[in-house]
């Protein structure tokens, strides 16, 4: 298909990326009346341990980092196939583990799901799948309301993710303000717009481009994983997913004329001095620097810039992944591929 | 330079590649004996949490599963920022903080340590650092004795901190025989000597090449992301260090006939199978699979391969890293890269 038929098309995924207001609004109005049920499960828990893979085990780094850094609990990332494949046993009594996943119905996510229950966990299911097995297991639900997701790559069901995350750790008492998240669904719709003519100019950048390292730090670490993950499912792109500590140990190396970083940040908080120290860094190295939020700042050192939304620094992820996700759909189509449908992969991924 | 003179060259690099056998049998000797102290400090504790970056991080992936599969304690990865940007605080009493730190220097880990420590941890500093920071703070420290590291590529104090992991996870009581682990030394020497000539063909078709995936489960997902990391750190290589089920949700589609596949595993265990079948996946997308161990099994579903160490599961991983960090020293001097001094990194990576 020629350049000029790909560049007008429009796609699944597009319309999907659109509809994340409404969706995170919808989920924001169903969840957050539940956050006296998560509290009462989690009275007898004393850390979190979430259970996901891909984009969803993307949306557990965010959700790990708001309710350590919020929440005054441990909360890490479980290996499923300790479950799965080792069949190991442990005493999980005190822990509280949250299970993430798109459809509810992967295999390793829910078997690794009745594991942790077996082992002695309070379970949360997060999921856009109603009446799925995760649903069945869970002692609660936090049901996504995503709508019906088409397109291969995650999007609506990825932020709406997070918004269950928000509502999750304000169940379990973090320090933050409930009233906050209600300007969510607003503020990705004013970065979808903003962020649509910024966007072309990086796109046309990253046309050619074989490799790409993408960065964040702290909350927004869960944004670089996702948009590197966006890249590499839709644009083939060999886009790294790292943290601003990691790249420094050993991958920085890789960082040149022709591998672009991309830099994601909040507008504001305690992380986005180092990105933009970063972005200097990236710049003397030779290697061009896009940003993605981050303020004036961030934009000031970098070679482009897209605007983040407007939002404190424990809920810009929720907004900062809609310009990836736009860049990732832009340059699928400008590469002449189908963003709806990368090659080798399905909608619910099964990897028993 | 030229090319010839490039292959003809060794590097330090490779010098300390060949230290491993001697710098495993001294750590194994040295730490062997602590096992008691290690089970007297564990005693009050329920969970193991690793703080580490880079290199370290990896080995601190073995030592996850390595505790988890047979030492029925949950073993999760710290986030360091939550200590030293968010600075939380939070209940660890019950927590094993093990830390892993090659020079024991690297602030951020070193506060992280101390941040633990603070919220009631107990704590364990494993580092071929004698009397850095990291052993001032630690309840107990398990000292590798790789000797003076001069490359910048972690390969013998990498091994070395495998070896302590594995006697910490023996010190927590994990059902494994610790007699197994003295025909580690050997085993590396043999893998040396095996590896060798297999790896030329392999180093040669690497030339070229723009971004490749290297893939491993359980036990041998620590060896994927090492690999990775050399490549990337050493070679500029665009390595993508991911597990077999992350592999399959999403990044499957980047492999293709210009993006080689890496795939590791012991020769026996539960993981084999699964990698086995990976490779054919890989192969039947049309991308070159490169083994390193797994046996005839894994050799036979493979274009190239080359073999890995004669050890159970468990220790297979403190062997298998050497093929890949020889095929590192290897492609760098092959590429006219000086494979002990990386651009843009040091010995000590301060990220604080």
């Amino acid at each position: 298909m020629g350049r000029d038929l790909m560049t007008t098309t429009t796609s699944v995924m597009r319309s999907e990326i659109a509809q994340q207001p409404e969706a995170v609004r919808r989920t924001l109005d169903a969840l957050l009346p539940l956050t006296g049920e998560i509290a009462a499960l989690a009275q007898q828990t004393r850390q979190v341990l979430f259970i996901a893979r891909g984009s969803s085990d993307n949306a557990a780094v965010y959700g790990g980092y708001l309710i350590q850094a919020h929440g005054g609990r441990l909360a890490t990332l479980a290996s499923p196939s300790i479950a799965t494949t080792y069949r190991a046993k442990m005493d999980l009594s005190g822990v509280l583990a949250v299970a993430i996943s798109q459809s509810g119905r992967t295999e390793e996510i829910v078997d690794t799901m009745r594991w942790a229950a077996d082992c002695g966990a309070r379970t949360i299911g997060i999921t856009n799948g109603a009446g799925s097995p995760m649903t069945e297991i869970a002692d609660v639900s936090l049901l996504t309301r995503a709508g019906d997701e088409v397109a291969v790559p995650a999007t609506k069901t990825y932020t709406t993710q997070l918004a269950a995350l928000a509502v999750l750790a304000l169940g379990l008492g973090a320090d933050l303000d409930a009233g906050e998240l209600r300007a969510v669904p607003d503020e990705i719709e004013a970065t979808l717009e903003a962020s649509e003519d910024a966007l072309d100019e990086i796109v046309e950048r990253l046309v050619g481009v074989q490799g790409a390292v993408v960065s964040g730090r702290g909350m927004a670490f869960s944004t670089a994983l996702e948009a590197a993950l966006k890249l590499k499912e839709a644009c083939y792109l060999h886009a790294m997913g790292l943290s601003y500590a990691d790249l420094l140990h050993g991958p920085i190396a890789v960082v040149d004329a022709d591998t672009p970083a991309l830099l994601v940040a909040a507008n504001n908080g305690p992380t986005l001095p180092g990105t933009v120290a970063l972005a200097q860094r990236v710049v003397s190295a030779g290697a061009p620097a896009y940003g993605i939020g981050g303020g004036a700042a961030l934009a000031g050192a970098c070679d482009l810039a897209v605007p983040g939304p407007d939002l404190p620094e424990w809920l810009a992820p929720i907004g900062l992944i809609v310009p990836a996700q736009l860049i990732t759909e832009k340059l699928a189509r400008r590469l002449g591929y189908d963003p709806d449908a990368p090659r080798g992969l399905g909608k619910v991924t099964q990897t028993s």
